[in-house]
């Protein structure tokens, strides 16, 4: 932190979260808030109400008003508690209209520093905002948190939320291994997982095969790769020779080698689909394999919104990270930072896992999404490599204390009390 | 256990796994196996591969092969350790020759105790198989343990494995339940649940509500009552203009008026699904709704397997009651009950929870399946009652140490060494 000398910038903030949940989102939002509230030159903690969209529509909350111990159970809480949004931005080159609005309001309440919480679409919001600020001249710091269950955010090592997510995955697949593994017949079960462009999710299935006593998918199909049904039934039917019971995992992004998604493919047609296949992508490759391969028992499995809101099973070193990356981003732009993101950058440690925030350009990272590297694939296309699993296995470490209540989670119950404007800002 | 002066009765034990696995059933495999191990009456320990089929094609566990740490860790292991089977035994007196089979095996082991760990129709086979032996005066007491995820044997304050499925789906609820409201938009999620003929899963999604800040269902359907489109279509309108994101649990079981499960209807007639559905009964419902209220997000959510084998949120009192099931069904056939299956009772104790095991004959319980009383429901059939609440709370409590490896689960990894018979029975 000491690169930067600027001299404090004394101003209010916003902190807003945007883009899909994740386990962890609310630790990084606890992060910025806490570490805002505690600072001597940020005078004001405002929360955005549904992402840019509650600076756009004036319907900021002030954190101030909350309760201390309610604020850290943020830590715990699952999704967005201040609200999201999947709002486009548009280029301030063609349309600055958002721009015009944004700037009013953070004068209006003396806004000097914008945090935001997101992944790849954000980063580019977070840009845009910052390169306009800087050319209309209004001085103002504005951060990059990350976060993606998804984990393709450039530049960082992995992202806030895949851990979390990771977690959950290779437990569920534990779980269900075992289920699945009970009768002593013929069985083929299709878990769908999250990632429609990048494999990182279904990929830390293998967890639970590495780790879990074997009770984990046999094979596993990423987006990186372009799928084949022949292939797929190929592969399907050599495990069945060995085991009784296969268990695959897939991501909801598997594509033929002319780019349309499996999931899409028509009724009929050319598709190796003979019938009428609604429902999740696992219910179709299984009912697939069940019609060729001539089986009597399949099952498709959908984790669907499980596996990104899954708080009570997230990673402890998860949390910890999206609180870290939260207080970095305020420290940083106290210290003179603007226009970046917080990224996580693995260090060596005589093999012990550590990973120390850092920043990175948001021009450099926005836009740009992270797949999973070919060479972390094995050749046949249907599983990982040990690199892989010596990657994600840190990130999945350690059980957080979870607050309960009545043995249910304790979520936090934020007051969200409507901002106003700060003195200095109204006596202008 | 002062009721029974039986003479001790000298031999080996079998214990059997059967029906759908649970989150806890293991516990009870630990119950049986551990408490059988440390008798002084019971010669040997033997586990039955996949339920009765094991008995039936001589697939016995030795389980004194096993090392203590790893039989301690089925506390924690879900699904069917032994392998399960859905095999529906003859009545004696149309064929009998299963039974002649288990006689035989019964000889050739020395098998004096017989402990079969299921549901409806586990109990079902157990009855018979204690009636042929009392029959053909082979002395050997028959003991059923309790098991279902869906709580609906009969006779029993509730089943083991019903408390930790019914925690993973309020939390679950709650998490989805946080996860759906991040967006300023209208939206409705269904989740569908598991549970054919009862409700009691389904039901128990109303601890999110009630406990979990509000993050729960807003209604609830049960198969218990008959499900009418137009009715759920205006229950979800009303809530609609409460509050924009709506939460809906079903039961899989749901069913029209006249009988035909919801899930199963047909593509087009009178059914009130315009166009081809397949897929699970939570899509169906969510698209019914897209189009006829004419939403712009709707999503269908199954908990599938997810719900039977979440065993890293079981509750604690469910594991120990599923252990004391197990054990107290050995310590009363050693004191000479037989013909009884173990069932849990729940105790007066000045507003305190606690459930005792005790004894019902297995002739009462086979075959009945117990509902979700109709007062349990509300008037409007979209919601439960406090009676309901009250009951299921304190299944649901307690966090166990799971124990762990690489922050996963760690199973029991058991030998499985194939069983010889004993000397006694040899000799003979």
């Amino acid at each position: 932190m000491d690169n930067f000398f600027e001299p404090p910038l004394i101003g209010a903030c916003i902190f807003g979260q945007s883009g899909g949940p994740t386990a962890v989102i609310n630790a990084s939002a606890y992060g910025v808030i806490r570490t805002a509230l505690d600072s001597d030159v940020i005078t004001n903690v405002y929360g955005a109400a549904y992402g840019i969209k509650g600076v756009l529509n004036d319907e900021l909350y002030d954190m101030a008003e909350e309760e201390d111990y309610e604020l850290k159970l943020l830590l715990n809480t699952p999704s967005s508690e201040l609200g999201s949004c999947r709002y486009k931005i548009a280029d301030p080159e063609v349309d600055d209209t958002d721009y015009k609005r944004i700037l009013e309001i953070f004068k209006k309440y003396d806004v000097r520093y914008f945090f935001y919480n997101g992944g790849n679409d954000s980063m580019d919001t977070c840009n845009k905002i910052s390169r306009y600020m800087e050319k209309v001249g209004y001085e103002c710091r504005v951060m990059g948190v990350p976060k993606t269950i998804d984990n393709d955010l450039f530049g960082t090592d992995h992202c806030p939320g895949y851990g979390s997510a990771a977690k959950f995955i290779a437990t569920s697949c534990m779980e269900v291994g075992k289920d699945t593994d009970v009768y002593n017949t013929d069985m083929v079960t299709v878990i769908e997982i999250m990632g429609r462009h990048a494999g990182w999710l279904t990929a830390s299935a293998a967890l639970a095969t590495e780790y879990g006593n074997g009770c984990g998918p046999d094979l596993i199909y990423l987006p990186e790769r372009d799928f084949d049904l022949d292939q797929f039934t190929e592969d399907v039917t050599k495990i069945m020779k060995q085991k009784r019971n296969v268990l695959v995992a897939v991501s909801e992004g598997l594509h033929y080698a002319d780019g349309s998604f499996v999931s899409e493919a028509k009724t009929s047609g050319t598709d190796g689909f003979g019938h009428a296949q609604l429902g999740g992508l696992a219910v179709k490759l299984a009912n697939y394999l069940k019609e060729r391969m001539g089986l009597k028992k399949v099952r498709g499995i959908e984790l669907s919104l499980l596996q990104r809101s899954a708080a009570h099973i997230a990673s402890a070193v998860d949390i910890d990270e999206a609180y870290s990356v939260g207080k970095y981003a305020v420290e940083a732009a106290i210290n003179g930072a603007t226009g970046q993101m917080v990224a996580l950058e693995r260090e060596d440690n005589q093999g012990l896992y550590s990973c120390k925030p850092t920043l990175l350009s948001l021009s450099s990272v926005a836009n740009y999404e992270k797949k999973v590297p070919l060479e972390w694939i094995t050749r046949d296309g249907n599983y990982v490599t040990n690199e892989f699993i010596n990657y994600v296995l840190p990130l999945i470490q350690g059980e957080p204390r979870i607050p309960q209540s009545n043995s249910l989670p304790r979520y936090a119950r934020l007051k969200k009390v409507k901002a106003k404007p700060c003195e200095k800002a109204t006596a202008e």
